[in-house]
């Protein structure tokens, strides 16, 4: 896990470099939607994102971003409709579906990326094999080219995979989406953070000492509570719950207390400042917390680099506690009991 | 919160007499959406639903009857997208937008209700106040008629929405939606239900002795595990998390052994066996584990009803448990600390 946690700013700087080509080619794969049915302008009707596991929480920035960008129609769809209950997808002839899948193996995801072709979708795959059925299946594909991935908790392929759908994203035009600038900086933010030891071992002095904790986020840094989430669960056994600050608010921050600590993931976005004032009712419940983001005082920081990015850098930190925490506890985080890599659900 | 879920036979009795008379109100609206733009057959070209908090579990429900029944575009919407980064939502001529919230009140959705309607939505209301300002922002209001709520954990107007949520997706069409039969068989089960008091205090007893927990279905019970946790999150403060099965079995499944119980949730639906199967894996970890659903050897049973109704009856029973442990803990489930009613988040 550490190793290849080491190798996101290699694999960052490659797709960053490709950012340009990759906007440019949704982009035209987008203008193409317009002679089938299309939006305003030639883009897509709407866009879809298929996933599963640390994947969805790829795809869920993916639906953010698409969705602050553009206002259209973004949907994150559930594959058991179609595996479980075998209803065939319908109407989607305009949209564009983002199907994400590390191996580009995971049988269920192909299978339902020739559905949504069927069903009229133009099917974009997001994949670490530009050469895999999955692949093949797409109209269009962003190969992340992470190099293999041998640790059971994802972490590189899972950066890899934000950046690539912000590129999606940013390739179907609208406002404020990642920028190839913004793209650019990201490989050496990461690999500042990763070289920062102490702010992760301190936080998981903090963790360890507990079986549960919140880590609670919102806006971008939504999908990296979640996926920082499922990287302690993973690695730690401990019982992480990932919270949108805006549900955690007003009900959920019951289960904060002097046991029970929250990991708040703060970024520069509009909707940032909302998990900061969070800190005073859990200071009020006697929970201990754990800031990351761009505060000054953060014990995890990271550089303002725009919010959309701000979830790599993120997701960052919480691979990095993860990763200091399993260690705090004495669990090889490569050996969790009782998991395997390719995942097949019916 | 006790009186408040007794009071669940007699709202979703109303309903269910109701069911035809909205079903059909729904599906001449989406007839209607035909003539601007619709689908195929005059339908819909795609349904979202716009929800916070406990709401949101019936939107989850909501989508997944949507989909399952017509294949169609269906989303979820984030209120956030509009609130705090004020991005217009564009392209949703010919959609039906469900937006729920129980008071009717909630200025942020009441606020997206009409940027929709003027993004080209027809807006179904699900509210419990038909008088309210949501109610007057939308093209057709489906009026619960649950009575006040003043439990901070709210219960009846969940299964009430729920039951409202079916309703809408039935008058959509499709295949194998709730039927009229199904939804008149609901109220006589969740009274069956409530009579219970045996179950839920024997799992409540287990549950009380931990300080964490997960909550596990799938297919519509995975919204019923997701406010199961939500539930038992607010009126006992454990760290209780709502997963999917298929997620859980492939990673999260680490959080749960001895000191860390799970509930499953498991009905009589195609994906629900997948939950039973989950059982030996927590066996191995030597997590113990609390059964709900229709198998014969369930701790917390529910009767048959067909899947998407069982839903309702496995929130029934996460409420019971939510209740009974809060009991066993000398919480007073009506008082949490440091929450309110009427949600506020910009």
């Amino acid at each position: 896990m550490d190793t290849e946690m080491r190798q996101q700013p290699d694999v960052l700087a490659a797709l960053a470099d490709r950012f340009p080509a990759l906007t440019a080619e949704v982009a035209r794969l987008a203008a193409s939607l317009g002679g089938s049915g299309g939006g305003p302008g030639g883009g897509p009707l709407g866009v879809a994102f298929l996933a599963r596991g640390s994947s969805d929480h790829a795809a869920l920035l993916g639906r953010y971003a698409v969705e602050l960008q553009t206002g259209l129609p973004t949907c994150l769809v559930a594959p058991s409709v179609t595996t479980a209950y075998h209803r065939a997808p319908a109407g989607f002839r305009g949209w564009l579906l983002v199907a994400l899948s590390q191996s580009g193996r995971t049988p269920e995801i192909v299978d339902l990326a020739r559905r949504y072709t069927a069903a009229g979708a133009a099917v974009v795959a997001v994949t670490n094999d530009g050469d895999s059925d999955l692949a093949r299946a797409a109209a269009l594909t962003v190969a992340l080219d992470a190099g293999p991935e041998r640790a059971v908790p994802a972490t590189k392929t899972v950066t890899a995979q934000m950046l690539a759908v912000l590129a999606v994203a940013s390739g179907l035009g609208g406002t404020d989406g990642l920028t190839h600038a913004q793209a650019a900086t990201l490989p050496s933010a990461v690999a500042e953070l990763l070289a920062d030891s102490e702010g992760p071992a301190a936080a998981a002095e903090l963790v360890a000492r507990h079986d549960r904790l919140a880590v609670v986020g919102r806006g971008a840094c939504y999908p990296a509570a979640l996926e920082s989430a499922l990287k302690l669960q993973e690695t730690t056994g401990l019982m992480a719950h990932g919270f949108s600050t805006a549900d955690f608010r007003h009900g959920p921050i019951a289960v904060c207390g002097p046991d029970a600590p929250a990991v708040l993931l703060a970024g520069s976005g509009p909707a940032d400042a909302d998990t900061l004032d969070v800190r005073s009712a859990l200071a009020g419940r006697g929970a201990p917390t754990v800031l990351a983001g761009t505060a000054s005082d953060a014990l995890l920081p990271w550089p303002a680099l725009g919010h959309l990015g701000e979830c790599l850098t993120a997701t960052v930190r919480g691979q990095q506690l993860a990763l200091a925490t399993s260690r705090a506890l004495s669990i090889d985080p490569d050996q969790p009991a009782g998991l395997n890599k390719v995942t097949m659900t019916s």
